[in-house]
Formats: C-alpha cells, structure tokens, sequence
C-alpha cells in the first residue's frame, strides 16, 4: 500500500509554468496566419454571451457554437449565454455541401475589451476561429479573459491530414469520434481512413456482406456507424477520404471473395505484419465488376471527392506465378508487374471517375497513363512529391510524418512539403496540396493510440497551416505544452496512458519509480521492434515500449534545462546534478519491483544504461565548473553517449540529446 | 515545462508492495465461500491452454473463455492455446434463458501444480469462476503461476446490485458497458438502470417517440443500444432491471405526453435537481391504457422479470389541486395520496403481471394491497427492509450503500443486510435477497463516474457475496489496493481521474502539488454539496470537489501507518513526521498555482486546514516520544480535529482519523 504524501519540492525539478501572456504566440496552436495584440482585456464571467448573425438554419454552426459553449464552460465552470453581449459570430455562408480542398477556411477575430466578433466567409472558417479563441483564453487573479487582439487567419495548404490505420488493429468509433475532436481543435481537415489490410477488412459492405463478414474477426464499423463519424467529422470541418488498400494489402478482402485474386486460395486473415503475396487479379472483368459495385455501394457512405486506392508494396509472386496473367501481360506488351498495376489503375480511375471519385494512391501509383486528376500521396521521400508535380500531379506528402517511426515533435516538425529554397515552380508548388501524418497500426491498438498520435499531431498540425517562417522549435515546444494538456479536454487520454499502464505493469505495487523511468525513456521505431520483438496482430500489446510514449516531455524540458545550465544558469545546474544523482536509483528500484511484476524486467537494459548517462551529465557539470574541456574529452564522452542512445532492448533513453549538449557545451561557449 | 525527474524515495512514503501470497485472502475480491490453500504452483506461459468441456455450442461461454484467454494475454503479454493442457473448463447447463435472482452461480476450482480445473452447474458459475482465476494469477522470479488452492463458492445473497441514474445525467453506451465489466470482475450481477427522471427520459420509444425525442436533450439509448448492453450484461452473468420512476420524478415523461400529468402543463425538462411537482394522473384511465402500452413496448427490450416502479418522493402538490382528482378520492375513499399512490400501484402492479414483471419499488410503496411478490427497495433505512419482511415482501437493501454519500469502503462494507443478531426470523431472512449501491446522478457526470463507483463497489460486491464473517477491514482495504488497479484492466479510469482532472484545472501548469493535495482530500457528501454549491444538470461539474475522490488511498495507508507508529514502528514515526512536515507547503503552493487557474482556488480553504491538522500530527508524534499525553491534551486536540473534519467548501480532509488515531494513542497505549 501506498501513502501518496507529496513530491518533494527539492527534486521534481519545474521549470517556471508557461508564461502564455509573454510570449507574441501565447498558446496558439497552430500560430496563425497574422496576429496583432492590442491593449485590454475582455473578460469572461457567467454573464458572457454568444450570438449568431446571420446564416441562421445552419445547423452545423448552430452545433459547433453549442460545442463552444460547452468547452468553455468546462474550462472555466461557469456556462455562456445564449446570445446578449459577449461574442458575435458571423458566418457568410455554410460552405461546400461536400466539402472539398478548396473550401474557404478563413476567419478573422477581433477581440476589444468590449467584446469579440468571430467573422468567416464559410462555416468552416468559424470552426476554426472558435478553436482559437478556446486557445486565447487566459486567466489572471481577476478571473478568466481573453487578450485583445486582431487575427486574421487562413490555412497555408488546403490538405492536412492524419491517416488512421484500423485493418491492422481496429479502433472503436468512440476512439475515431475523439481524433476527430483533437484533429479539429488543431485545425486539421483530413481523416485518411485505412479501412483494409491483410489484417483486416473494417466496413460492414452489404452488396459483399463477406468482406467484413469473414475478413474481419467482427470488428468492423457499421454502415450506420460510417454515417455517424462521416458526419461527425463533417460538423468539425473534416473531410473523410476512404482507403481500401489494392490490389495488394488485400488480404482480408480474399477470405471472403477469393475468386478475385491472382491465386486460388483460400484465403485466411492475415496474423503476421509485412508485404503478403495476394493480390487482385488484374487481367479478369470480373474483378473490375466487382469492384465497380464495390465502390459504387461505398460512394453512398463516403460523400468525399476523393478516393485512396492504396497501391502500395505489391508483392510480385502471385502475378508472376499466374499462367493466364502472364499470358495477359504478353498479350498486352506489358514488361513487367508495374507495367500491370499501371493498367490495373487506370481501370480503376476509370471506375472511379465514373462515380464522381478522384483517385488517390500512394507513390506507387506514379505511372503513365493516370489522369492528372490523380493525386499523389509520398511516402517514399520528397522526391517523389517532386516528380509527381513535374509530371502535372497532384501531391501529399508523408514522408517524414510518420508516427510510428517514434520521433520527435521537433524532427516531424521541421520537415516542410515546401521549404525554403525548395525546387519546385510556382505552378508545380501550387500543386502540393498539403501533407499527412501517418498513424500505421502494427504495433498501435486502442489502448495506445492516443499517445502515439498526441501532442505529435499537433506540431505537425502547425506546420500544415501556419506560415512557413513559423519554426522556432523552443516556442513550439512551450505551445505543445499548453496543448497538450488542452487535447485532453477532449477525452484523448495521451497524458493518462503511461501512468495507467505503469499501474497494470506493476501488479498493483508502488509505481513511482517506473512511471519517473517511463518518462525519461521512449519507444524505439517500428523497424527496430520488428526487428526485435517477434509480433502478431494478435500479441498483447501490453510491454514496457507500450506504455512509453515518443518524445516524452522530459526530452525537451531536459534539453532546455541544459542550455541554462550551458549558459550560467546556477539553479539549472543544481537541477540537473540532482537528476542526475537521483536517475541511477532507477534500476535497483525496478529490479526489486520486477521480481513480482515480470512485464517489468523489460526496463532494465535501458534502467541501467541511464546509470552511464547519469555519470556522464555528472562528468559534464562538473567540467561546467572547471572551465573549457579537452576536445579529446569531449570526443570520448560524445562517442560513448552515441553508444548509449542505441535502442535498449525495445526502449531508447530520451534525455542523452540534453546531456549530449552539455558535454559539447563543457568545451566552450554554447554553440 | 515540467522536468518530471523522479520522486524522492526519502519522501514518497511507501508501504511494502502487497504480499499478496502471505495472506489466506490473497488478492480474492470477494472472498470465496471457502478456500484452502495447497502447495505448488501451476505455472503460466504461451504454452498454457484452456480446453472447454462440455456445453459445446453455448456460445455464452465461448466468448466468456475467449474474454477471459484475452484478459490473461493482457495481464502476462502471451496469449494462451486454445485447447491443450492447463486449465479446463466444464459447464453443466447454460443456466437460465432469462437469469433470475435462482440463477445458479456456483463454482469450484482445483488448482494443482499440474493443471486447473474449473467446474459448475451453469455457465453463470463458470463466469464467476473465471473472475477469480483472474484474481488468482501471481508472479515470482520465474514468472506467472496459479498458487494451488481449492475453492468451492457460492453467493451468501442472489441479487447484488448496482443502480446507475442516468436521467439526471446521461451516461453514454460505453460507459455503462465497462461499469459490467467491473460489476463482473467483482461478481455482481443486477444492474438496476434509473432510465427516467425528471431530468430526462432516456429510452427511445418507438410507441411514443415523444418521450425520448421531447424529454432527453438527444441524450438516450437507442433500442439497439439497449439491446446490445442487455446482451452484454447477459454474458457477464449481470440481469438488468430497468427502472422507469413513476408517479413522480416524471417531468421529463410530460414535455411530450403532458395529457397524462395531474395538471395542464405545458412541461419543460427540469434543469434543477430535487422532488418536483409532476406527477402522472392516477384517476384516469388513459394513463394506464398508455403505461400498458409502454411497458408493452419496453417488455420487448427488457427481459428481465423484474421491473422497477420507482414510486419514491411523489410530491403532494399536484395531486392536491387538482379537483377531479380530489373527487376521486373521495369516491373511492382514500383518505390521503399515500392511499392514492396506492391505488396507482396496485394499477401498474396488474399491468406488469400481465405483462409477465415482478414489481420493484422503493420503499414508499409498501401499502396494503400489493402482492407479496412484489420487491420493495429499502432506501430509507433497514427498518423498512424489515417491515417488509414481515409482511412477507422479498426486500433489497440500499440504505447504507448510496455511493454519493462519499463515505469509505469501510464504511459500506460494514452494513451488513442481515448483520449478525439481527431481528429476522428465519423465513424473514430468506426474503432478504441482497443489496444495491446506488449511484445517484446530481453530481456525477461521464468524466467522474468511475471514481465515484470504483474501486468502493469492489468493498460492497464482497458484502453482497462472501460470508458474514468476512469482514477484516484491513484485509478489506490490502485486497482492495490490489483491486482497484486490476479494474483498470478493464478500461475503468477511476485512478486516472484525479491526475488528470488536476491537470484542466492547473490549465497546464505543473500539477504535482495539486495532485497530492487532491489526494489527501475527499468531496464533500451530496447533502452538504446540495446546501453549498447552487447547481443544475447544466452546470460543467468541472471543480476542485469533481477533481477529489471519496476514500483516496491515503485516508487508510496514512491510518495504518499511524498504527505501526502507535506501536512503536520508528519508520513510520520518521514517514508521518515528513508528511506533516511537508503538507503545510500545499497550501502557499496552491495559491501559486490559483492566480493563473480560478478553479484551482477551491482548495484553499482545505489546504490552509491541513497546516492545522499537520501541526497536530507533529505535536502527537512528539508527545508519542515522551511518553503518555495528559487527558486534557487529548480532549482538546480531538475537539479540533472534529472541527477541522468539517467540510472546508466543498472538500474534507481525508486524513484526519489518521491523525486523531495518533492523538489518542498519545495518551497510551494502542486502543
């Protein structure tokens, strides 16, 4: 049993809470486009109204000022008034019945001391204005206000997406529901449903009610289900592009329908993660049949322009085994298999041209032949993003956003779809719609989602929207702070996950000491724990590497304290000695806790590996104190804390980068 | 930013991890009617099996065994084969098509060390087997094993319950899903559902689609809804009985049928909370031509033979203006509404038998007149559970057992509804069929009803099943300890609740001081709430008081460590005297954190008397020192605590027994 007195003041170190008021950001989140601050405050009291001008009968700004309302009173415990003085929201008209990358995401909002007035030509330029001024508000010992100000704001890319995979492990329509509200609030517009895979085949289909009947262990979303997130999604300005994965990655679809494929079958779901063999049969009208049905049953739930049709990692073998496919390819003078999903997709553009759906497709896909209506997700690299718009496409680009690869906020969010000095013209830039993050599932299931995607998606968000000049990783890491305790109003459970799971690791015993250890290490990527750990889509995925998240806050909190600590700041260094005296204390304490919680002992490579850091950080401040170190200490030093950064066992220590920089720093000036 | 070090292991006072094998308890919750323990231990790997006996094609139990493969999985992070050695499972008979309070739940479980074998009559015993093999599942340095043991169990009551109101507030499908999933693991198995207030109707009526789309807000289940949860409570073993308040709490009935109310309206959803004057018409015969066509209709959705009436608080007003209704009671010579009420009853009685229900009421309906199969509800006290028995109603205990009086687990789990030397005789006490907790709504939402139901249902579950004698509240709040994080399996987030709450109200300011005073407090009770805070079902329940949970943990782990210090334990002298030591600086800190965070202000008036209560606790460790304390001393002292223990706003320092414990013992020697 435990007696929870108190953290001892001396030692949980804390920087100074966010001073939002000072900063020209405060705790905007993405910053907008132009922000002006003005003198006064106004001030929010159970008194504060709400009015709608205009547009009235719509209904959707109807609810999303009613949401307002209720977040607001949620942040402060006093309700708002339905109209009177307070906010005056005015939209112009309300926006694109379906709504489409053109759409007008505009807003502006002035905010006196008098008053706020949210204006938007569409529907969907309130939306977003409504989230910023949930992110203005502030509180002073008066009470809750909001500063004035003057924005005028609009979204740098009209595509920003997140892409959710539910066929390796599914997620609950609650837990897509609560993505949507967090993708909102950071003013995202895209869900990429990945519907199927291998692992799974997740839309209730009832013209082929086997799909989901026989390839889905019955977890799958109901049509009605659809309907429901399709226009929860829509009531927060957020399109919803469908990806049913082919040919490949096609798995799930053939244990049902097997007559479809390159190979006879049968068919199982797949258990194992990778690139599997089955794929459809290109060369047979039947399949474009069905498939033609197929899209034509799912136009009615998905109302989008657009349509993924994956496309991605074909495996060769069943086309290459297949006699009469073969023959096909002879036939039709194609060279080789990309010569034959270049066909393939064309049929299927056609297809999908002919019920209103552009065709979207991973960077695969790029063949000749494809209308240029065709728009091009990258994954592979920038590159392809490049070649696409050479060749007249349109483009998304992923690479770099890719959740699962376990990096920082400040990696993802530095990579830019068009940074400065980039190589496309003004015309072929103008055809990079935006970019997406993706949220692949080997290794993610409803238990963990939260804290993959959040506060991540956020930074990633920022630079989807705001100005390209927008950068400075120390302020946007002072803004994620704040935000991320804001994402979780909305029900997303990223801050709760580690502690929860520290808990069920630990079988009930005191976890302090793993929770403090979980904070200070961080999931190594998906490469290396496929390399490492072997894994089914039906393995619990209940380990240490699960209950730690990426980029944990200790990283950049540890790395700021460093730089004081570079730059002459005495507490900073106290701090950090006491940190570092206290981090090898781990590793007993989790060795004694394992000996009856065995999900535990996976701690301890990395337990005992921050023994070596602590010593080094220790080393390093105390040459702080001595004056410039040698460069050969400084080489050595630097060269054992890369050894140490490797993955240990599945987790990777998050806070060498701090002391990387103070060893660095113990040679000089600060660079 | 907050650099989350690690805790002071000097200052976070822990008592040893519970050890769980040195008990004859274990982690058991509820303990079994009887256990023996064996020697050896059946070890638990990926080879591990579990093999069904029997009842091939109950499909009940395929998916409890398969619910219970996948928590095991989650629990060791290895999934177990299906079939093959370890543990097998048989079923007699699938139990009752419609389970009643008959139900037969009996199980025994052999475990040795070469295999375990669960057997019982009915698949409902299987279900409650399978939870305790659950609870059974511990761990050494060689990993996870079943201890050997014998158990033979059986409920001491057949209807233990748990009511949730969700016409106050509405409580979302998956919420009240993972309440059954708690209710099962501590093996519960009604769930009485307050499915209509004044407040909101909250079923979807197809007959008069009024109710729901007139008195819900849009808050209620669909029919699918319901279905789906009665079918998910039927796999858990769990009866739902559905109660729909009549003649008052109706208000929410009236905005769409204000013909069947005893005055015109029109009608509005109460926003307030407390007894109103809406009442239905108990003189006309439409209001039972349409109750019949109700019940009708809800019979379809609820299978259950029980149906509850409510029947409680009807308040006069109505019934006493209106003429016609004076009229009728003079015809028919009712000398006052009790009689009335007792003629609606003895109605609505007839209709539910004819539509095959047994009536549940709460107490107020025990008139003359009713059959004795109906089932009368104790609230008001046991008295009234004992009036009923002898005038041969079948009676459930609930006085004593309301979860919003915020009382301890202890103090629940000492009510017993039969208590040793009670006055039933032994035909009476055969009508005693059990207990229900009852978790009223006013102040409970989605966002707190976890941390008011769990883990203290756990301590009443045990009430309801083991025997009498069970009844150590140490060893009560040990296996609780190790409970409360085993429902967190179960996607429960009653210990999540707090932290996380802490952090919307420090508005993302460093939370550590604020957590650890929330946890050394406890909400004030409903009454005193009710007298404190002006509230309606609209204000955001988003305060300091909503943040606290009733019980926290420290309230027995800071009284068990005053114990260990009355007998002299220096250790824990040394862990209290840093307590006290360090709980006076809550209080500067929370002013800190208030001037940026209005709500955080509500702590202050507890946080400025948990300075006084820490002096005292120093005072009485120093007089522990020196010897027995004068009587005086000790008077004077308890007076304060007693004065200190009222509520300070909306809060209650939690551990005042603890320091009042040290206070007396300071007078000699341990009482």
């Amino acid at each position: 049993m435990y007696l929870p007195l108190v953290l001892a003041a001396a030692v949980a170190v804390n920087a100074p809470a966010p001073r939002q008021a000072s900063e020209s950001t405060r705790g905007l989140m993405p910053v907008p486009a132009r922000v002006s601050w003005g003198e006064g405050r106004l001030r929010l009291d159970s008194l504060f109204g709400v009015t709608i001008h205009g547009r009235a009968g719509d209904t959707r700004l109807d609810r999303a000022v009613a949401r307002f309302r209720t977040r607001l009173g949620a942040r402060t415990g006093f309700g708002s008034r339905e109209g009177g003085p307070g906010l005056s929201v005015e939209s112009a008209a309300p926006g694109e019945a379906i709504q489409s990358p053109a759409e007008d995401e505009r807003y502006t909002l002035e905010v006196t001391a008098a008053g706020a007035r949210l204006e938007a030509p569409t529907t969907v330029g309130v939306l977003r204005g409504l989230e910023t001024i949930l992110q203005l508000v502030e509180a002073d010992s008066s009470g809750w206000y909001l500063p004035a100000t003057r924005i005028e704001d609009a979204p740098r890319f009209p595509w920003r997406g997140l892409l959710i995979d539910v066929g390796r492990h599914f997620e609950p329509a609650e837990v897509i529901k609560r993505q949507l509200d967090g993708m909102a609030a950071v003013k995202l517009n895209v869900l990429h449903w990945h519907l199927s895979e291998d692992q799974g085949f997740r839309v209730e289909s009832k013209r082929y009610p086997l799909l989901h009947g026989k390839g889905s262990d019955g977890q799958f979303y109901t049509q009605a289900q659809i309907r429901e997130i399709v226009a929860y999604a829509r009531d927060r300005g957020i399109r919803v592009v469908p990806e049913f994965d082919i040919p490949g990655h096609s798995s799930a679809w053939f244990v049902g329908y097997p007559q479809y494929a390159s190979a006879p079958g049968p068919y199982r779901i797949e258990r194992r993660f990778g690139v599997f063999d089955p794929a459809f049969d290109p060369t047979r009208e039947v399949v474009y049949t069905f498939l033609d049905g197929f899209v034509a049953e799912m136009a009615g739930l998905f109302p989008d322009r657009y349509w993924h049709i994956g496309g991605d990692e074909v495996a060769p073998k069943q086309w290459r085994e297949n006699r009469r496919i073969r023959s096909f390819m002879k036939t039709k003078g194609f060279p080789d298999n990309e010569a034959l999903q270049a066909y393939f997709n064309r049929r299927m553009s056609a297809i999908l041209t002919k019920h209103g759906k552009r065709m979207v497709g991973w960077d695969e896909i790029l063949h000749p032949g494809l209308p240029t209506t065709t728009v091009v997700q990258s994954w592979r690299g920038q590159e392809s993003l490049l070649e696409g718009a050479r060749k007249g496409f349109s483009g998304i680009l992923s690479a770099g956003y890719y959740l699962d690869h376990m990096r920082t906020s400040e990696q993802h969010y530095l990579i830019d779809p068009l940074p400065e000095g980039h190589p496309f013209t003004t015309e072929q830039a103008a055809r990079v719609l935006g970019g997406e993050a993706c949220m692949w599932h080997e290794h993610v299931t409803e238990a963990s989602i939260d804290s993959r995607i959040w506060p991540r998606m956020a930074a990633i968000a920022e630079r989807f929207w705001s100005p390209r000049e927008v950068r400075d990783v120390a302020d946007m890491y002072r803004r994620l702070n704040i935000m991320r305790i804001r994402l979780e109003e909305l029900g997303l459970n990223h801050e709760s996950h580690t502690p929860r799971m520290a808990r069920l690791l630990a079988s009930g015993q005191n976890v302090d000491q793993l929770v403090s250890f979980l904070g200070l290490v961080e999931p190594v990527s998906f490469g290396e724990r496929v390399s490492r750990q072997k894994l089914t889509s039906l393995t619990p995925l209940v380990f240490a590497v699960d209950a730690a998240r990426p980029d944990p806050p200790a990283h950049w909190a540890t790395r700021e304290m460093a730089m004081k600590a570079l730059a002459g700041d005495a507490e900073a260094r106290a701090r950090l000695r006491e940190a570092f005296t206290v981090w090898p204390t781990l590793s007993p304490a989790l060795d004694a806790l394992a000996f009856g919680a065995p999900l535990v002992r996976d701690t301890r490579p990395a337990a005992r590996v921050l023994i070596q850091v602590s010593a080094i950080g220790l080393e390093a401040l105390d040459q702080l104190g001595r004056g410039p170190a040698s460069a050969e200490w400084i080489r050595m030093r630097s060269a054992t804390l890369d050894s140490l950064a490797k993955p240990q066992g599945l987790l990777r220590i998050s806070v060498i980068p701090a002391v990387k920089l103070l060893v660095r720093g113990a040679g000089g000036p600060v660079p």
